[in-house]
């Protein structure tokens, strides 16, 4: 390989680095081959083979590959989330996909049905884990942790019934960052709420709304009302689908299929339909039924000390005492809460979004002293950020708005418009990988030049370097002598602007 | 909150993001307390519960928790595996946990019956996956993708014996780049190695070889000596445990469990003993039995073709031809290799480590045609990163020489050695979290200096910024006024260094 002679790699990387920058301001000599595009053309080499019969390839019901379109998309989102958890010291935990059992039983209330259990193959009895929480409460346990902060991103799986519940699959990810431990009232609480704004905010995903509650609040107003104890649990359950479901059908779902009696289903109505801010929890102390019951008085004086830390956080005007928020799940013990995001006008040819709950948590103090031999308790308080919901909002507005996504990160691509130059390409394309340049070139000995500046074109390659061998005529050298160019791919397809940077290197060989 | 009156939030950031710039050069006044530490007591609050008999909490057998520890390290680890992935632009994809049994069954070989079922709970058969390169295949196959790039992290699982296989978990976590693609020969094989080499340079694990074979060369090896065709796979599983187990025992397995002919398997012997560079290609051409076979002639072409792209690449040095390898699983057609590290004369103070095989892959042609109904091949190289063992041998090289790792990224602590300054503390961390700082506080309402300053030394925060009152003799002023003192915590415990940046902050009340 005497003819080629390359840059030492410093000289390169710092070369490219320059180049690499946008925008570049210094391009000469735009170069028009559009035309010669629409001539190049894809082949594909079918041959005729034999056919399988009934041969269906498949995926699980309810699952769905990722593609790289959709990872693309779910690494922004996913490290914008993390870098929040890890602002306010979280730390990253991982757990097995999944777990005995009976570590997962009588933990999720009505949905326990849907958990994926493992087949009996001679050993114990497994099922896939169902959320981030349980597992987390279990490793507490186990380990005798007193006191932790931390975040977990991970699969969790559900046998939803596709069909009754849209959009929603089988597998999915979640988000969680949790507090575990014994500390004064609220503070941990307010920065769960806290995280919910940073993150919302951060994804520019428009205006929304954290509403919060407490499960004492939501068990004294069923007992204020005359729901018999026995059936809290239930009668939580109904409420928590007032955001799906209108009053008139969670009402008739108490009465006609949870025994309800209607005057209390009646009753509880009255104050479902009460939201607002600290004032509400001022109005609620004065609540004739509410101010009776101790455990809703409780919820109320601790909700009174959240809104004054919302408030030195700078996010009260975000937060709505809710008192039609119950929260599905069994373990809540203290403050729940909901971010939804608010309906905005919907712009010319913008789908209207299926708006709902982005983001969700609250307290939970006796689930760790469930797994604990003796019971003690450590009290937690968390928050999941909905992330499947947000990943589809994001790409279906990329969608309405004819947005594309890059899948790949290559920075330059080796291309030669002459036969015979793998050898050249292979050693320039080490140099920049050695140099840390994401770089690709085409797994062919003599790809063509327009396929090569096609494929740039159709996974945004914004620099090409094309080695090139030019009779030198100045030099009356009697062979071809190297050159390297460096083309940079405009926003126009396949408009060319040879950046000033035509390195002349036979001349390496005096250096040697 | 007349009193405190913070910097603008741009102010802060910049004066907090010049101190987080290591290292600090001003710094005056150091303050010894470490004898106050000794003082600090940690009080845990048990209380008597009722006992629950019987109760044991644990996790699946041969699975692990991965705690904050291990996470850091892999978080580490992985991002320099991604990004040599990418560097040769690959795109991320992902998969479901589970597929289809059908979909699994018959690629693995021996190895099949290790496979995770779930539970039939009236639907679909279904198994966890057992590799990411059977879903990778499957997903070409049934998208029709003819070309793709791809890496992929996950989990596997397998239901691995922990007993014989000491240190294997039943979940891991894989991490696979694959070309899938019809292309000129070897060009992608070789930059799977030259990833494998970037990969494993740039962990610093020490020195490393990569063997290589083909499998049409293995096969044409077991023609040459003699064994029947029916025992091709068979024998080659054999072979594959020669990392693991002595040639004696190898042998023995093939004629004794296996009814190889003793003649036969001592001709075996003979080739598997060869290891060199591509001098040992040539030679091979000019063996007697090998160059009577097409098939292991077409496989020493390739090799041949194969060392001249890894020499362009600079790698030539760091493969070796090796006849002894032939790796287990049922679907590789081509080249197959294997990373291992060279065992280096062990430390002072060092275990020695259980040097074995950290990358491995090859060349499977004919997988992606298994799935199309039409028998449609897309031929496939790839290689897969052991991290689950680099991460072992990180962890023990950590241990033995004693460094810790932080496991929370927190760069400012902000506390208070006076009582009732909780809402200063959140008015002031809402500052620094809203600037993009990751800070902490603890979550009590009266913390003590000394619990505050040992919580920042025990999880290694560098900056404390201690907001104090004091009394203002210069101004006459009847009340307390805020100060904000930044203490950097320095390498000795708790010596404190209070950096030059004390800010007066009542005057603020004349800007107003």
């Amino acid at each position: 390989m005497p003819l080629l002679g390359l840059l030492p790699r410093r000289a390169w990387a710092a070369l490219l680095s320059q180049l690499l920058r946008p925008p570049c301001a210094s391009c000469t000599g735009a170069v028009r081959c559009q035309s010669q595009v629409a001539e190049a053309v894809l082949t594909s080499q079918l041959k005729a083979h034999q056919e399988k019969p009934n041969f269906i390839i498949k995926i699980p019901k309810g699952t769905r590959d990722l593609s790289p379109q959709h990872m693309v998309v779910r690494e922004k989102i996913l490290d914008l989330v993390i870098s929040c958890f890890k602002r306010h010291g979280a730390k990253g935990m991982d757990t097995p996909a999944f777990e005995l059992k009976e570590t997962l039983t009588e933990k999720y209330g009505e949905d326990s049905g849907l958990m994926y259990d493992l087949k009996d193959q001679g050993g114990e009895l497994l099922s896939l884990r169902y959320d981030l929480t349980v597992p987390f409460a279990r490793y507490l346990a186990m380990n005798k942790v007193k006191k932790m902060k931390r975040y977990h991103v991970g699969k969790v799986w559900r046998r939803e019934s596709p069909s009754i519940v849209q959009g929603r699959y089988r597998e999915f990810c979640q988000c969680d960052f949790d507090i575990a431990g014994q500390f004064d009232p609220m503070i941990p609480d307010a920065e769960c709420l806290k995280i919910m704004c940073e993150i919302l905010s951060g994804l520019q995903l428009g205006d929304f709304l954290i509403k919060v509650n407490d499960r004492r609040i939501v068990d004294g107003m069923f007992a204020a009302c005359g729901v018999p104890e026995s059936k809290f649990r239930a009668i939580c359950s109904s409420i928590d689908k007032l955001d799906k479901m209108a009053w008139k059908d969670v009402r008739h779902e108490m009465v006609a299929k949870k025994g309800l009696a209607p005057e209390v289903a009646d009753r509880i109505g009255d104050y479902v339909q009460c939201h607002g801010g600290v004032s509400l929890v001022e109005q609620m102390f004065q609540d004739p039924r509410l101010s009776q019951n101790k455990q809703a008085l409780e919820g109320l004086e601790d909700l009174k000390l959240l809104f004054e830390y919302l408030n030195l956080f700078g996010i009260a005007e975000k937060i709505s005492f809710d008192l039609s928020l119950a929260r599905g799940l069994d373990y809540y013990t203290g403050v729940i809460y909901e971010a939804v995001l608010l309906q905005t006008p919907t712009q010319a040819g913008e789908e209207p979004l299926n708006v709902g709950s982005v983001a969700a948590g609250g307290r939970y103090d006796g689930l760790v002293g469930m797994f604990d031999p003796k019971g003690h308790k450590v009290p937690c308080v968390g928050l999941s950020i909905g992330v499947e919901r947000i990943f589809y909002i994001v790409e279906q507005r990329m969608k309405t708005k004819g947005e594309k996504v890059r899948t790949t990160e290559t920075q330059v691509f080796v291309a030669t418009p002459q036969k015979n130059f793998l050898q050249e390409r292979l050693k320039l394309i080490t140099e920049l990988w050695d140099a840390g340049i994401k770089a690709e070139m085409l797994y062919k000995n003599n790809p063509k030049l327009l396929t090569q500046l096609h494929y740039c074109e159709s996974t945004g390659i914004p620099l090409v370097v094309i080695i090139d061998f030019v009779r030198n005529m100045h030099l009356l050298a009697e062979k071809l002598s190297p050159w390297l160019i460096v083309v940079e791919m405009n926003k126009h397809p396949l408009q060319m602007t040879t950046a000033a940077c035509e390195y002349w290197l036979c001349g390496q060989k005096k250096d040697k």
